[in-house]
């Protein structure tokens, strides 16, 4: 297949890499390591071993790199002005874009742009930073779960899900896009904030009973205000929670999540994507996500007005 | 009057000077600027003009002090485990002691060591940093009100005010102390805590109007807490606010709140008589102050254990 990787940050250049090593025909556009990544390659350092990919088919800009099949974009959603510029070159054929970027209103954007019918989504289960320019720490996880913008089960959804499994992503195709997107945002909303906001990784939050329960009751907040859009069925409340506090201690306790290294590098937060379109759809719905639109008003302080 | 003033911050320095300069034997429990202030004498800058008083009566231990007639406590509430020791040596006559430290629990902690009937307590309605040792910064405001820990009016709390009016400090006896404790944790509360947790001014934060609303918003939770308290008479909700927040645009805009400076000074913070006391009298009238039960979990995370 070929394949238009849009956005190579860490999760990007990641996914993208596994995809060409299984063949695909895969092209991304890149911009601060395109120097560093088209003379020397990728590469990726993993838990279970590193690789290293010699030749990438490097771009600098989208209207330069033909047809594709798929575009896979993972952009920052604080760049999504520039998102349907970047997609649209790709939508001259029969070209599906696939966003595995984070929070809500990426889809929307999208299919105002081409049609509804043209975009799917994703939520991207994985840990991974950049390090050194041409290279990407992939430390846990690394799963896909997509689904179609506009709901119900595809072929080309288990197509794609096919073609990721097959490339060492262990990937999921679901009938409700919305409840994976709100399920993330569980875990998105209080860690990437509260980290971001303390500069503390998500296990030294958690060793702290208050700061624990506060992540907690986050967690139902967004859970409340995910069910209020009518899911196709309800996040549940408490296992849920539990669960991911203990699988985030296990797994991922040491791992900055981006919002805190956007902070740390002084690059804007994606705070429409994770708080402000969220907050809106609950209180659409009636709900009042009080400690989710606190941490939201606190992340704005560093931002520029 | 003989005065021992416990707790040599700026607050404490500054009102001793000033009844000092009104002609009262004032003496000062020092610590960090014992040496500064006994061999050079203390500098207050103030915004109606600087002052200096060559001799100050300056003690390293609270047992050297002598007998006084007040004492007049200004300690740092993060220090309130050597609080009753400090004051111990007074207590063999019939001085009176009046705490104007932030927050709860001060008057609590002196009248089950000392008996109800010795303790006064007041709120400093003041701006004040110390700058380099032996020197005071007055910024704004410098006024005091205060009532008797068992409440109503009293003699003592009419003398009390009369002396500190005389001494160029305007002050107000009231008949109930824990409103006016209250009314001030409406100010401490957000600024203290936000100020402390961002690293900006009052004025910063309320040029943000998501912050502006938040800071509203843990207003209104104090108020309500307050409120429920069974205060001799409520303290109104909106107008009250609205006030607040423009008087601090006027007057207090750029002040560092003592929390904030303590966190950049890395010393603990007032949580306890700040936050936690004010959440669990709240909570046992059935109050909940969510948002500023977050904003307190948030500064513990910078804490020790």
């Amino acid at each position: 297949m070929r394949i238009a990787v849009i956005g190579a940050g860490a999760v990007g250049l990641y996914f993208g890499a596994r995809l060409q090593i299984a063949g695909h025909d895969v092209r991304f556009l890149l911009r601060r390591d395109y120097d560093a990544i088209t003379t020397a390659g990728l590469t990726v350092t993993t838990p279970s071993g590193d690789f290293h990919i010699e030749k990438i088919q490097g771009f600098r800009d989208s209207r330069e790199m033909g047809e594709v099949d798929l575009v896979l974009v993972a952009l920052k959603a604080f760049a999504n002005a520039h998102l349907v510029e970047m997609v649209r070159p790709f939508m001259r054929g029969d070209a599906a874009v696939l966003t595995i970027q984070n929070g809500l209103g990426n889809e929307e954007l999208l299919a105002a742009a081409f049609g509804a019918e043209r975009v799917l989504g994703g939520v991207a289960l994985i840990g991974a930073n950049r390090g050194e320019p041409g290279v990407v720490h992939h430390l846990a996880y690394g799963a896909i779960r997509l689904g179609e913008f506009g709901g119900g089960p595809s072929p080309r959804t288990e197509q794609l899900a096919a073609m990721f499994n097959a490339a060492g992503i262990r990937c999921d195709a679901v009938a409700d896009l919305r409840k994976i997107r709100w399920e993330k945002l569980v875990w998105n909303i209080p860690f990437n904030g509260l980290c971001a906001l303390t500069g503390h990784t998500p296990a030294i939050l958690l060793a702290r009973p208050a700061m624990r329960r506060l992540i907690a009751a986050l967690m139902a907040e967004v859970i409340a205000g995910g069910n209020a859009q009518g899911l196709s069925e309800p996040i549940p409340q408490n296992g849920f929670i539990e669960e991911m506090l203990a699988r985030t201690e296990r797994n991922t306790g040491s791992y900055r999540p981006s919002m805190m290294i956007d902070r740390l590098e002084g690059r804007p937060l994606e705070l429409e994507a994770i708080y402000q379109i969220p907050l809106q759809l609950a209180a659409k719905q009636g709900i009042e996500m009080v400690r989710v639109e606190m941490l939201h008003a606190l992340l704005t302080q560093g931002e520029p007005t």
